[in-house]
């Protein structure tokens, strides 16, 4: 099934051409329901309805350090230290936008705006401390997220371990186009991954290579709890603006359309707006500490 | 106003000795109706009452580097790096517990379990982007934070720039006991605090040793956005176990009892319990990566 919220919030799955309203008031909701959800009798054409971001979850888990290729990349820009496999933070679940939202350029704070093509589990079935024998039980499905980074500030925190604002600032979490239940994919290891800016491939990879695989990865995750919807990212490929020789010549600017694509997930499409042009006024001054 | 969550998640205002119900299903609701709310003309004995973790907000912001203090006695126990003013990231908010629940000792996975005093600031305006002068009128009131942490696994995860998992597994996230508005504390910046393990003094320190103030703080992170109810913390002060010279004496064990005092704001109390009398089985096997 592929699972969408679409409209001023409403809960569907798409047939063919058409979305099949159900009755549920959100995609959280449907998990917590373990999916056992009626229709509302609506079917509206798919070409006639807007995409939403697909889940608000209550926690969304960010991984990192699950492929090899993009932390030895890494090292190449002199970070303040490696990325561990094994690390997670929290994404800041007001950042989420949906398929075509646009990322926002907050020009104030950064000129160094990056992307990371990931993908995305969600979680369905709740539980805590459980072993990877028993985690593919809880895993509902998947979607494509596209990890807006702006490494200035992100060089910066990295210097009192932790990068968290540089990937939370209003806008930076677009994910969709909608959620892939798991039964609808033959091998979770098995998906070609690729990110293009503007139509040109920047990141190329497939989640074979992983350094665990995604049962494990939510196993290890579980002391911090999952509740059902919850979202846990599963890390980046080679690729990114920041490793370039030129970065600066890469990283995202103004204009620029980001589609981050997962084999049998989808596509997630994506421009990039300036400041003036989202909010009809320059940017306010920065908040420096 | 004293605002608090009782027995199955009603919440009300202390009057006295009594709580004066109110008509409001959560307090992060109660926020988001800007405190337009009713009474359901129920009143209940205080005595009689289970206080309740008094919110559990959508986004719970962890902030560090606040204190001159702390981060000064951090360096004498080989930090992988500085934590520097300015940091935030993201509290687990499924792992927060409130009034006299029990920190459950994850022994599978620790064995250095460490507290920290903090003062915890509500959000209640909605926002973001706003400057300095403007963020206290964003905030709603204070309740008070121990900010556990297993510092074997943070060590650890600082190695990569991040500290979340160490300070996110189950109960981990005391927050009580009430929370107080705004209009009921004087000078927020001059506040005493201590933490007392067993009745013994561990951290003594004021909010008046904060090195950026509250609205400043406020404003740095608003980038990131606030929601209603949103917590924000405000960084702990000199004296946690980690920094002592035999910090092994120092670390909760099972039987303790922690008591998180701020002057004006109250007093969080949480015992700390095996795994054992939690789940009434031993811990499970740790998912090792």
């Amino acid at each position: 099934m592929k699972l969408i919220t679409f409209d001023e919030g409403r809960v569907g799955r798409i047939d063919g051409d058409d979305v099949i309203e159900l009755d549920i008031p959100s995609t959280k909701a449907f998990f917590e329901a373990e999916g056992r959800v009626g229709e509302t009798g609506e079917v509206v054409p798919l070409a006639d309805v807007r995409l939403r971001a697909p889940i608000v979850p209550k926690k969304f888990f960010h991984t990192a350090g699950n492929f090899a290729a993009h932390h030895q990349e890494l090292q190449k820009v002199n970070w303040s230290h490696p990325v561990h496999k094994g690390i997670v933070f929290f994404q800041n679940v007001d950042a989420i936008i949906g398929p075509d939202d646009p990322i926002v350029y907050p020009e104030h704070l950064t000129s160094e705006l990056d992307y990371e093509l990931e993908l995305a589990v969600i979680l369905g079935k709740p539980g805590k401390f459980f072993s990877p024998e028993e985690a593919w039980d809880h895993i509902a499905g998947f979607t494509v997220f596209n990890d807006i980074t702006a490494r200035d500030i992100q060089r910066r925190e990295m210097k009192s371990g932790v990068f968290s604002f540089s990937k939370g600032i209003d806008t930076f979490c677009p994910i969709g186009p909608w959620i892939v239940t798991k039964d609808e994919i033959d091998d979770p290891q098995k998906l070609a991954m690729e990110l293009r800016v503007n139509g040109e491939v920047r990141q190329r990879g497939n989640t074979d290579q992983m350094l665990v695989t995604l049962p494990h990865l939510v196993a290890y995750h579980s002391p911090q709890i999952f509740s059902a919807g919850d979202i846990i990212t599963t890390g980046t490929i080679s690729g990114v603006a920041a490793i370039q020789e030129n970065p600066f010549d890469f990283y995202l600017q103004p204009g620029d359309v980001v589609e981050a694509e997962i084999e049998g997930v989808g596509t997630l499409r994506n421009p990039v707006v300036s400041w003036q042009d989202a909010h009809g006024e320059p940017a306010p001054a920065k908040v420096d500490w």
